[in-house]
Formats: C-alpha cells, structure tokens, sequence
C-alpha cells in the first residue's frame, strides 16, 4: 500500500491574469466598429484572453486536444448502457481516426493524442496510443478506495505532463477529453462529494440509461457515499475514492494549465466535475478557465453554477471525448479575429453613439 | 406612382426536402460510434441538410454571405442611437474589410458581397460595393409607405438575384446580413402587424438606446401602426409599408432560397422578421431555415418562437450584419462532417449500447 504523498507541483502557485491587459483590451473592444457591447460574451472572451495570454492580441489558433481514456471497476454494478469493452474499443477507434473527437480535431487543426491511463482490456498493440498502465481500471469504489495514492499521483502526473509538452509545442489552448465506461457514475459521485449534495440533483442518463438504470445509478452512487464520505479528507483524497484516472489526469491538467498560464476549454459533465476538482484542489484555477457548452446530462447545470460558469452553447450534447469543447473552439477562436482584425471607429471615419439619442 | 404588380417569380412553388435522404440519414447517424442522440442538435442539422441538399453527403463548406444595406425614413424620428450617417461609413467600413462580417468572412473563407439598396449619403466611389439607387433611403412610415411597389419590387429582386448567383457559383449555404440606421424600428414594426403584437412586446433597444429611447421608439411604431394597419391587405404590402429596403431584400433572398432548394442561415433580430415575412408571404419557406442565434434584442424570443425556430446560440449578440449567423456557421459545418468522417459501429467493431442495461 503506497503512502499519501502529496506532489510537489500541485502546491506550486497559480499563474495571474493580466489585469492591464484585460483593461487595454476592454479599451480596444469599445473602439471597434460596432455598438458597444454588440458582440455580447465574444467581447468577454476576447477580453479574458487578452489577459490570460499577457497580450493585446489574443490568440487560440493552435489547440492541443488530449482524450485522456480509463476503465472503472464501478461498472460491474451496471451503471452504464454500454459494456465495459467499449472502453477500449473506442480507444482503437480514436487510434484509427473514426471517433468524433479525431473528426472535429482534423476539422479544427488541431494536434491530438490519445492516452490509455488503464482498461480491462489491452490496447497497448495500437499506434499513436499512450499507455500508462495504472491498472486493469479502478477498482469498485461501492466496496474499496477507486484508486491507491500511487495511483491518483501517477494519474495527476500524466496531466502535468500533457500540459508542459502542449506549451513546449507552443500551443495557445488546451481542450481535455475522456473516454471511459462507468465515468458519469464517478464524476456525480464525486461532485456529490465535493458540493455536499444528494445524488438524485447530480446523476444523469450518461450514455443513455433508462429510468430503472438511473435509479439503480443513484442507489450505487449512495452506497459509495456513505462508505466514502465520513472518511474523505481533502478534495484529493475525493478524487482518489471516488473518481477515475481519467478525471484524474483532467485534473492534473486543469490544475498544470492554471499553474502555468494555459487557457483551457472545459468539455461537458466529467470534465466540468474534473474542473470543480481542480478548484477545490487549487482554489483560483477556474480563472484559467472557458466553458464550452451545457450539456443534457441531468445536474450539469447545478455543477456548471457552483463555478460560476458561463457556457457557451447548449445543443444537448452528452458525448464526450472533448467534443463539446471541440464544437464550441471556434467562438473563441473568432472572438479572437474580431478582437484583432475589426477596424477602430477612427480608423475607418465612423462616426459613434450619440451621447444623447434624442433627436 | 406605381401600381401594385406581384413579380411573377414569387408565385414559383417552394422546393420539396427529400424525406428518403432525411430518413437515409437519420439510419446513418444511429450507426455512427457514440450513444444514440448524444450528438444532441448537430445530428438534427445533419439530417435536416440531408433532406434538405438531397444528398446522403450534407455539405455547408461553400458559404455565400451578402449584406444589404438601406437608409430609413424613420431614422428621422430619433429612434437610433446612432445618426443616420454610419449607414453609409459603415457601407464603406465593410467595402475596406474592417467590420465585423469582414473578418468573419475572411476566417470562413465565405463569399461577401455589399450591397447598398439606397442610402442618403453616396457611397458610389466605393469598389466592391454594387448600388441599386432604390431612393435615398425610404420614407418616413410614420406619415406614408416606407416604399412604392416599385421600389418593393425592385429590392425583392435583389435578394432574388443574389440567390441565383449564388447558386450559379456553386455555393451550398447562404448567409444574409443587413445595415442601416433605424432598421429595428422597422423590422419591430413588421413584426407586430405580422404577428399582431403589441409593439411594447417587440421592440427593444437596436444599437443602444436608453430607457426613454425605447420609449420614444415603441411610441414611433404606435404611430405607425394607427397609420398602416387598417390598411395593410397582404404581408407584401406591410412589407412595402413599414418595411425597409434591407429587409425586403432579405425577404426575397430567403423565398427564392426556399424556392430553389438553398439552405439559409438566418442571422439575428432583422433577419428572423425578414424571415417571417417571408414566411407570411410564402408558407412553407421555413423548411429551408436554419436560426443562428438568439439575440440580446428584446422580442427576438417571441419572433423566433412564431417560426417555431431553435437557435443555435445565444451569446447576447446584436450587432447584426449577418455576424450571428457567421459565428454559428460552424456548428453546421462541424455537424455536416461528424455525419459524413465518423466511423460506424461495425466499420470500427464498436460494441453497441446493451438492449438491457440491467447487470
């Protein structure tokens, strides 16, 4: 049984936003061409970028996308509509550039890797897959810990890792997606945990449940919570119980990203668990943070508000794999072009609002 | 003064989707790697562009964007926050590609074309720009007709024209946009006789205007409406009476659209209004409608809502100039290649959901 060692990066200090940035860069917004706030959110977003990136010429164009993928013992208890194979066999699918995140990427531009922390069954056969080994996926958390200390670091780190070679690769946004059956089941757990609510407000269909398999859901999500909750210590300790490696490693990440100024786009219900972590971890981090989109998933809503978050879109989406995140991209990418690109009021001899509209 | 003559193409029948490619497509989406449905409303756009492209293939990735632009007689009437003269600057704004549709064009690699309809200020030096020299703007429709039946011809067939170019340069989506200082005053005018609303229900703040601005403005369409509507025998000739160059353009483009089998993009407040007269005018147009956006403009709900339209976003934009519709672009395009790039179930040998999710 490994020690609880905390890593020494996670305590390294968040990174700051640029304030005169984002002032310069309101500045800039209230000169161009159009109606003073007539570009709504895209006007935040440029402005919280600005910022973010320490410039007055914000930039996303190159985006790094990483599905981080692990299987969960919880699914014996059949919380999924899927069998627990599909795991893995969306991982070969991603590999061969079926899946609908490889789509979206390719569509975007974007750079993309595919990371096996740990399934049931073997993909380490396949090209253009990293493999980490964590184990066969957590173990059962209704009856012992999802995972051990070495575990959850191992996960953090693979994390961290992915964010120091996406900005050693000069990327300027990082999107994290995941894959893996079981893993709605552990991320309302685990926000049950973290904003000390009942199951029922948290627990959704995931990939399609029944009413009876949503009921039997929220029973499984109980009885975790009452092994669990007198014992968690820490919002650490809450991942390492009760979460997933994948929600693990998205954390590690978000929590890297907000350490090293790396904006991040957040993807739907598990990454927005794994993004609620992150903050309870390493309170702040969400400053480093976009929300892409609402998804159908029932209690994203509620989680989404306990950030104060703001998504973008809600086209009811409930896939995964970062495809919402992927979807959304553009926004902020032309939030970006209308921030640098739009002619000023005085550079093209407009004339401006009237001070008083009477006539 | 002219007679009333109905152009001959309006009474053309409305193309017909094809519902074998609707149902062709719908099979298609339910073979695709990922839960049923959890695509959300991009799989509902890929399968309306099917039926709508009658093709098994939906494609939006040649997009064609015009902006029509016109001066308001009721501009006078102090209803703007803006003066009358930025229709024109902004005419010229987008001919030197510094506004908002410019650049989102450009980062689209859309198709733009600027056209000014009629304007009190010349802008008939600009290249790039076509003019159409309807009048120096319309009438004030407080006191008379916004427009002769000529000149509602005449803008009709502008969007009737763009459409046919369109379509002859092999575009396979069309986006319109509209300028022009006033041009919420009329498009809330419209609306309410179309609608039979009141105008506190449709009218909100354009470009900017303060409370009282608001007031003076639904007081401005009050007048109107007194004036007009018990003469009003047609959406046409509430289109001619209340209506502005831009948005008859507009409403010609949208008929001729749905007429020759071209999916629309619609863009925010002025648009939707253009669309629901289309709509009036020529029942069945709305089959070829997609909706971008909601807008920050008040009653643009209520307007979306009689077309029994679902945006896709709601950004709090009001901007106008086709820029909602440019930002939302994207969702159709990424939802166009999921459908046609993602692997099947049995293509990547993918598990399929359990027929009973019990364990």
């Amino acid at each position: 049984m490994t020690e609880k060692i905390t890593l020494s990066w996670l305590n390294e200090p968040l990174a700051i936003p640029n304030l005169e940035m984002y002032r310069l860069a309101q500045a800039r917004q209230a000169q161009l061409t159009k109606p003073p706030g007539s570009l709504g959110q895209l006007e935040e977003i440029a402005i919280k970028l600005a910022a973010l990136q320490n410039t007055s010429q914000p930039c996303v164009e190159r985006v790094h996308i990483a599905i981080f993928a692990g299987d969960h013992g919880v699914a014996m208890e059949g919380v999924s509509a899927f069998p627990q194979s599909v795991t893995s066999e969306m991982i070969r699918n991603f590999a061969r550039g079926g899946g609908a995140i490889n789509v979206l990427a390719r569509a975007l531009g974007a750079s993309l890797e595919i990371i096996n922390l740990g399934t049931v069954h073997d993909t380490q056969s396949l090209t253009g897959v990293q493999h980490y080994h964590l184990g066969p996926g957590t173990e059962n958390f209704t009856h012992v810990p999802a995972m051990t200390w070495d575990q959850l670091n191992r996960a953090l780190n693979v994390g961290f890792e992915v964010i120091e070679r996406a900005q050693q690769n000069n990327k300027q946004l990082f999107i994290g997606g995941e894959m893996g059956i079981g893993n709605t089941t552990s991320a309302s757990a685990l926000a049950c945990v973290l904003l000390n609510e009942r199951p029922t407000l948290l627990t959704g269909s995931g990939t399609g449940l029944d009413s009876d398999g949503i009921a039997r859901k929220i029973n499984v999500i109980s009885e975790a919570l009452s092994l669990h909750s007198p014992l968690v210590d820490s919002p650490l300790d809450a991942l390492r119980r009760i979460g997933g490696f994948e929600i693990a490693a998205l954390t590690g990440a978000y929590i890297r990203g907000a350490q090293s100024g790396f904006p991040i786009l957040i993807d739907g219900f598990i990454c927005t668990v794994a993004a609620l972590t992150a903050e309870h971890i390493s309170p702040g981090c969400k400053n480093w943070f976009f929300y892409s989109h609402q998804s159908a998933e029932s209690g994203h809503a509620r989680i989404l508000n306990a950030l104060d978050a703001k998504p973008l879109i809600a086209l009811n989406m409930r896939l995964g794999e970062g495809s919402g995140a992927a979807i959304a991209y553009n926004l902020l990418n032309l939030a970006c072009k209308l921030h640098n690109e739009m002619a000023t009021f005085s550079e093209a001899q407009v004339s401006q609002k009237n001070l008083s509209s009477k006539p």
